[in-house]
């Protein structure tokens, strides 16, 4: 069992592809539902299946804090311990220490930090991340990378860069090779095109399994993000999975795919199912919202997840109101399958050479009735 | 389509049995989980479906509140509002009014009082309740009443009794009789035998499709719920089923089974399973305890529902300590399967005729590890 990536098709700058892992296949482009905590929150594991999920992130900041990675790895690894046998990818920690730890401090061989739940003294290096992600038992591994805060000036953003350079270097060597797992590097260079195209050759000069896109809807705007993934990817190698982190809204992932994206993972649809924000083929809309609550209609009537086969509007509405958990269930179940549908039909659209028409009749349902996001 | 009660079988005062209703059939004695808003928290109806529970009980007054019963019955009522097709229970509202209305006041003929949630003011009437169920489209329709406080001297209970036979009397004639659905009346009285031994011969008088004991496990402890249960059920129809109202914990379930109860509501298993309290065949526990930070057996190794085939302790613990939903869902899920089994075992010893030793049994299995309870 390799870890291969296989392009089928191709659209433009667009991919549809198959990438084989020791757990399983994965079908490109595709979105990671996140599970943080060793759970993708509201959902059990089966729901995640049933959304069509391929794949699950891990964070290897939060696992290593609680339960830490050595207990997870003496419970059989995050696939038993969560009962998710598919594939999961674990990040690095690099972004989280850098966003939730207290008192972090930066030097040229790691992080040390304070844990934000106990305020422990921990510490991560770029072989330390890569081993507790192999405690994990992660089918992809993340090298650390240091996430470059933005804004950045171009000597903040070369800095940083050269630091998550010299940390990419340091990973393969680290990496234990098993058959059907791979290393990921991180791209940085915040929004400059030089950074970011000089920095994907550097980190495919070192190699990697696939190459991630990170720094990234931390507030730069949607035109921004696009510039900076149209400057990296020409520097990418074509045979290795993309993947842009933290990613993003419906309309991200449309603009993101058509600029030869593969792979996505993001809260959005998760923490939207918790606040009452429903993610449709008409648009966007809060679900708390009054006029929901005589409304008899399924959520998305097109929809084959539970809350828009069983349910009405009203209910969602109601449950919402109530304060009810079966609300947070029922949204983040649809908001995933929503994501995994719409990636089935940009693959599909990318397969058939048509990806161009098929994202603007998604667009156009979009405008239809509800907000635009 | 009768609302048919037929006994199987008894055991000393137990009964085995089946109640035919509308909505299908429920053999008893049974468990209710309870689905005070519209959803039994934390569980989508299919999970409630895989717990085997045949029943599920609805609260008047907060449906009344919100999102209000007109608009349930505009929305097709309960049943399909919750994706929930089988039997619905609806309690009257009497017992919500006294322990969560503001401003609550009592006069003959009803209550009027303020809602919790908006301040709103409401009134119910034997009357108006009835009508409110019949709006949800109640399998089982409970008579108003008035749930006598604890501690109540005997004339306090006498008086507060003798409101709720005058509200019952009026019952019948504002129920409108539909096959397969019925009308239970509620024994009051504290812990007066007399009390409730009167009560319960007024109510048989007045006839009823089934007949309720209210006011207990409101403080008064086990052996004068026990007591009360031994006062009341003599006096009751032999042919109609008499459903425990509130109660209780597994061991409150074996004893009240043993004096002659069919049928049972409680949040115990619910409520316990958002605050990580388990009930398993070796006991009761609970799951934040450091002591399952690494454990790797199942909850309990006999059970069928996910949280116990497909996970660890150790994952249980995590998902508590996180502070994750999944914690909640998959411990309501596991309570909910432990009590159906729970009243499903009882149900065989009965008709087995075995129910003296089936119960020691499961007292010997819960004094294996846990807390007693």
């Amino acid at each position: 069992m390799t870890f291969a990536f296989a392009l089928a098709a191709t659209n433009g700058a667009a991919r549809a592809g198959t990438l084989l892992t020791a757990h399983g296949p994965i079908e490109t482009p595709v979105f990671m539902p996140v599970g943080t905590a060793g759970t993708v929150k509201a959902m059990t594991a089966d729901a995640v299946r049933a959304t069509g999920a391929a794949i699950v992130l891990g964070n290897t900041y939060h696992l290593m804090l609680r339960p830490g990675a050595e207990r997870v790895a003496a419970l059989g690894g995050l696939h038993r311990f969560t009962d998710w046998p598919g594939p999961i990818l674990t990040d690095s920690g690099g972004f989280q220490v850098m966003s939730l730890a207290k008192l972090r401090k930066i030097d040229a061989d790691g992080v040390t930090f304070q844990s934000h739940i106990d305020g422990s003294r921990h510490r991560l290096t770029p072989a330390r991340s890569i081993q507790i992600q192999h405690l994990l038992d992660a089918t992809i591994t993340m090298a650390l990378d240091e996430c470059t805060p933005f804004p950045a000036t171009h000597e903040q953003a070369r800095a940083s860069l050269d630091l998550t350079t010299r940390w990419a270097a340091l990973s393969p060597a680290a990496f234990v090779p098993r058959p059907g797992y791979g290393l990921f590097g991180i791209v940085q260079g915040s929004t400059y095109p030089d950074l970011r195209a000089g920095h994907a050759a550097a980190l495919a000069a070192i190699g990697f399994d696939g190459y991630a896109i990170g720094g990234l809807a931390v507030g730069e705007g949607q035109p921004a993000m696009f510039a900076a993934i149209e400057a990296t990817v020409p520097h990418l190698p074509a045979d290795r999975p993309r993947y842009l982190m933290g990613v993003g809204t419906p309309d991200d992932l449309l603009g993101a795919v058509a600029r030869g994206i593969d792979m996505f993972d993001c809260v959005i649809p998760t923490r939207g199912g918790r606040t009452a924000r429903a993610f449709t083929s008409w648009g966007v809309a809060n679900l708390r919202n009054a006029r929901f609550a005589g409304d008899a209609r399924p959520l998305d009537p097109g929809c084959r997840c539970p809350a828009c086969t069983r349910h009405t509007r009203a209910y969602l509405h109601h449950l919402f109101r109530a304060g009810e958990m079966l609300g947070p269930m029922l949204l983040t179940w649809h908001n995933l399958t929503y994501y995994q549908d719409l990636m089935r039909g940009l693959r599909a659209a990318i397969v058939q050479r048509r990806l161009h028409a098929h994202i603007e009749a998604v667009r156009a349902g979009w405008a239809a009735c509800g907000e635009i996001a």
